[in-house]
């Protein structure tokens, strides 16, 4: 556990009680919690020193709440914490689940019917930290930024992503890119992406630009069903994702390598929310949510249903009366052992 | 006059109806259309020569329908001709207005207050073209795109958009980037944005990230007065404001040059829509807006607002029944004289 900044340390607390609750009597969780984040970085400077890279690597998975607060300079966590963890671990699937439950405030007139997920690639684009910046601060500073795309690295997420729109009812994959402009990646993630359509006959497959796809998030987002995209587009589309389906506290995460050479690591979408951090406001529905992608990736499919229906519960049952981050935790953990 | 391709043709026709219809009798309009976009390059194989962008120089401003059709591969006129244009042309100041005008259908819940402009930059970003693909089309291709950033670039739009925050009664300018990841890029912007901030003590700034900024659209798009920010970005962003404010056939855009060096360029977001094209159902009040936008650039500030105004009036009056796109042409020609 990574429980990190702000509310992350609360979320995280209660994504421990239900996992403690969901779980069989005869499998025995063990945890360790690191202390990472903005304290220990104004504390000792450091973000994710090599001996706790080296043992967080011992763990079946990694259960993260939230990095990142005012007070250290923006990139500093980011980079040298979250997305150094999804890169040293070869984090290439980032699972994203997109759903409306039922009782939710969705901002969307009409409430369609929305349930899809994205799978966003995680160790590639414009997230790999290449560029730089010449003649910083002058008025003559150019800074660059490199997007980097691999045929390796795109057909493994393209390969997983088929693999679960054929899993899924509808068998419908979207890609979405900006090929009319990045032309180079965009060419090479089209190309890939037909490559690999020819052996998935079954699966519906179609194009969007990001743009055009931004649109129908909002306009007709009951069309998506698995939708496959870049690093920079997935997190873009998935914030906005979370918006039309009730809101971030409601979305969860999986940065996934599914070939089991690394720890996998799950996380809600929000962020620390350091305004409302130590108050028992926050929503822990994300992180119990990603708990159980957690669980499921590690086999456990039918405690992590457990979950999803307890959520499903939990949220039908609201009737806008204020909990506390524990009460909402202490309802799952009920609604899951019961 | 670039009508270009599908609906392209019939909008501008309409675009010009109107500027003709709203100009002071003393006020000489002289048009010359070029035959640009996808027949072109079928019949012919150019996408932009020489002596047509030379010729292009020549005019006040450019008024573009759309360029695009899916017989052409992806990115060839997108590049060749658009872009072409928006660079050679350095149209550096991407303007795109969105408001919710009164009686149209917005997929929001609740009708919120929607009035906002987006500056968006238009010539550097990940739209330059720098790039490449090595090894293309095998298992060990690597294709990159590079976002290029210059001070120069970067401080010439950010101070159009304090300029235009300022004349605005709100007075907000919001930057939008991803400076937590894309470290080099985002903090030249940052950097000249606190810094050109300091010259416009009456603006309130504001920062969010891209991702951020999607779910305020969706959720509280009434925050946002001015917005400024790269190429890329704002190109997502815009669509999705384009959604929100009742859909991409109200929503018109400047490429705008305002040193005077070259023409300026006004199109609406929307594509050619081949599925629709010649068949008079395009909305063409986006480029009637565009031509507003034109006019306004071009110092016929009170034409550009009797078409502002005529379509506020046109769309408060729509009953629901569907009219041409030469009746609705037609309609605001009339308002606009009358
Ligand atoms: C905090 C940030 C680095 C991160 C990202 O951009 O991936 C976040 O926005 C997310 O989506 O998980
Ligand atoms: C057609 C395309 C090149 C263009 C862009 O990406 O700028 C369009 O989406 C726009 O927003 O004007």
């Amino acid at each position: 556990m990574i429980p990190g900044d702000g509310i992350g340390q609360e979320v995280v607390a209660q994504g421990l009680k239900v996992l403690n609750a969901v779980l069989p009597a005869d499998v025995k969780l063990e945890t360790k919690e690191y202390d990472l984040g903005a304290r220990r970085w104004h504390r000792t400077g450091e973000t994710l020193p090599d001996a706790e890279l080296d043992a967080l690597k011992t763990h079946d998975a990694i259960l993260l709440g939230a990095i990142g607060d005012p007070s250290v300079p923006s990139g500093v966590l980011e980079r040298g914490l979250l997305l150094k963890l999804r890169f040293a671990f070869d984090h290439f699937i980032n699972l994203r689940p997109s759903k409306l439950f039922p009782n939710t405030a969705t901002p969307l007139a009409g409430r369609p019917d929305i349930d899809f997920v994205v799978v966003r690639e995680g160790t590639e684009g414009p997230y790999t930290g290449n560029g730089g910046s010449l003649r910083t601060g002058t008025p003559a500073e150019v800074a660059t930024e490199v997007s980097v795309n691999t045929a390796y690295g795109v057909e493994r997420v393209v390969r997983d992503a088929f693999a679960r729109a054929q899993a899924r009812p509808r068998k419908k994959l979207t890609l979405v890119h900006k090929n009319n402009v990045l032309v180079f990646a965009g060419h090479l993630w089209k190309n890939i992406f037909d490559t690999v359509a020819k052996e998935y006959p079954d699966v519906t497959t179609d194009y969007l630009h990001v743009d055009a796809a931004t649109i129908f998030f909002v306009t007709q987002p009951e069309r998506f069903d698995v939708i496959v995209t870049d690093n920079l587009f997935g997190d873009i589309l998935t914030d906005l994702a979370a918006a039309v389906t009730g809101g971030i506290g409601l979305a969860a995460s999986g940065n996934i390598n599914p070939t089991g050479a690394f720890p996998s690591m799950f996380e809600p979408v929000h962020g620390s929310a350091p305004d409302i951090a130590g108050q028992g406001k926050a929503d822990p529905t994300a992180t119990v949510l990603s708990v159980a992608l957690l669980l499921r990736h590690l086999g456990y499919e039918s405690e992590a249903a457990r979950i999803e229906d307890a959520v499903q519960a939990d949220l039908a049952a609201r009737d806008g009366s204020a909990r506390t981050t524990d009460e909402i935790g202490d309802a799952l953990a009920v609604r899951v052992s019961g």
